[in-house]
């Protein structure tokens, strides 16, 4: 049924159908609302405390607690915002779900290196405005403006151009762009290669447990077989003992 | 033989050479068609039943039957399909075909990454749409509109111009784009790593096999040795017994 | 402490605030430089040999003797450089300072293929300046430039307009551009590769460490065990030669 | 020695010093020259045999052969192939000479998927050229200028650009592009994936060898042992029946 509140959601986000069908759509619209609200309800009634501990129930219950708010701020920003209820299907298909936990516990291990290029943003920004704020106003002109014109830089989309626009007056702009590429280039190499280190660790913990319980078992014979020796070697003296006793 | 046939097909597909020796080229076109129509003939005699077990048949007889349907529809999509015959030298080809039962074996482990991807355009497109259509009609004018212009900003290519298009005017669209590149930049940075992975894994499972064979072997050994100790120890004890007796 | 002295230089970097409260700002920042100065002689003081030692001392060292600088040079430039106090944040906080290191520690590893980059773009940048001096002035008129368009068409920014430009005239420059493009892709990809095994490396070789251990105490512990059914066999020996005397 | 002959022929490589002090330049480039011939020689001498089976000889003859090659034809071309000679540096640095042999050890392993890449390239080459070939006769007039464009946009160059421009007259043109794109990415991700496990995998090949010789030893050890117990056996056995004789 879930699957067919999604398939309803999906047709009413498509912007032709809302202003044909509109009256249908709102109709179909509230009655998917509440389908949500009395699923959430019997489960929260169901599981009771185990419900509030779910990560996945709170988003569920965000997700369709923003439909529920009343449309008096600006309109747009709300009816925007309801089309995050599409993102139900994620907390509803198992293997979207086994998905989206891979990506959040991801996101650990790429916090410093994330922190790191922010922080080169950041230099690089207060950088630039500094050199190229006459130059090229439109790119540079102020910390924020900079901010994104070294986004835009970083994901390699058009730096050429940008570039040789400072550089027609500052010739020695180069260094600047080039270097800022090469960090950025490089810090990002290393946040994936972080991402992918992890990702294998992860999944050679997982491996190398089915391997390693083989070597302790191994261990675990060979000491057993080492104290059988050691009692057979004392049984073996004490006869011998009293043979030639 | 067959690769004659692809030589001659690759000159057919050539569109000069069609329009100087049209007739030529057809004739040919027609000879290699009829070899590979008797050559699926024969296959399919000889192999019965296997031959429609191989996935590769049906590919042949896809490719191949492309070319035999008859031209009554609109002409250019079907002499643009028969193209695709060259794509036998796929099932031909070992190697090749090695390769390409190694892409289709990646599938699976894409497909719930694909579907986030997927979604995330989904639900980005239909912001986009609501957020950015009077602004910028050309970029997202609609749905259809903003999920080609969000696939192209995904891909890297020109989203500097686009987005500052819109934050012309919409001062707070940089939120939007930004966020936008750095989800799908960080779900395809997880796809990528989820395809290596499973190909690592794969590739570490047949070495293991190998080392794990060793310690398996060794196991076997020392249980063997612990056996024969314990009846060691027993026949030592009885003669000692008797001894002692 | 040092987190609210970064969060100060965070605000002092921002060109608004400058312009407006320059006189709280500046007297701020030398209240910061102090505090940054005095921290440095504290530690000298405490750690003495083992200062100078660790490269992390020379970094903060550095960071702030920018600073002290006279302002005597061209300002500009010095009131830039006072930036990079910005990045004593990461000799501060110890998971940056890992990241770092270990950006560093990647380094050689990428020097030989870096170098190989170097020497490409250079023998490119000869060959297209020979080329395309004429053709296109703008993009291949001096070995600098060259240098800098190719850097350019390697990142993959804009490359097919440059070479169309030269294409027009000369049509047969589609074979430097995509040699060009391929061999630095090719190298980019082996260069990534390296500093990718290289990470695997070092976090298998931890890795195998602990699972080597186990490997090792079973020979240990066999080797022991066959000593002592050696001395059994010994002891065994020779009470039964005692018995046949 | 060779490295000042590398640093002399960086200078002369140099378009403007060639212009300013050409006869200099002439002169050093001609002894340069000279010496690479007279070193040729002697190692030819010195290895005799073992000169020819080196490939790194043959490659410093073909470089040296270059240059000796009277200027008869078109003279640009010559002067440009002479800079090839800064190559030479890859034949006498070994940690060059170790990257350049690992990048042609990787080649083999990319030629499959590389192969597949061109049949995708061709086939969607010729697809285009007759579909877009009246609305887009820039980018895909013929079946070469189609070729170059869909290497364009398989490096995600401006694609946008160019998708636009067809898709004003052939709104389906979208799927085209998006298939090729997807296409050509999956597979270039896989060439990417190809690669790092063959890397790994040779890297993994030797760690494994060093962690299979230990497996391999217990193997032996408890081999030798049982080995041992059942001589130890038979002899313990003996003197007991002899006593119970």
């Amino acid at each position: 049924m879930i699957l067919v509140n999604a398939l309803l959601l999906g047709v009413e986000t498509s912007p032709w159908m809302r202003s044909e069908y509109g009256a249908v759509l709102h109709a179909a619209d509230t009655a998917v609302l509440w389908v949500f609200v009395v699923e959430l309800g019997l489960r929260m009634f169901a599981h009771r405390r185990d419900f509030f501990r779910d990560p996945w129930s709170w988003f569920d219950m965000a997700v369709v607690g923003i439909a529920l708010l009343p449309a008096t701020g600006p309109f747009a920003v709300l009816r925007i915002l309801r089309v995050l209820r599409v993102l139900r299907l994620l907390s509803v298909i198992p293997s979207l779900r086994h998905v989206v936990t891979g990506l959040f516990r991801a996101l650990p291990g790429m916090a410093s290196i994330s922190f790191l290029v922010a922080l080169l943003l950041y230099v690089a920004a207060v950088m630039s405005t500094n050199l190229f704020r006459e130059t090229s106003p439109q790119n540079f002109g102020d910390l924020f403006t900079s901010l994104f014109t070294l986004f835009q830089i970083m994901t390699g989309d058009s730096w050429g151009e940008i570039a040789r626009g400072v550089m027609h007056e500052q010739p020695l702009a180069w260094i600047f762009f080039v270097m800022f590429i090469l960090a950025s280039t490089f810090i990002a190499l290393n946040l994936f290669i972080a991402v992918a280190v992890q990702a294998l660790e992860h999944e050679g913990d997982e491996r190398r447990a089915a391997g390693g319980e083989v070597d302790t078992l191994v261990l675990t014979e060979v000491r057993a077989l080492r104290a059988e020796i050691a009692e057979l070697r004392a049984e073996v003296g004490r006869p011998t003992v009293k043979d030639s006793s």
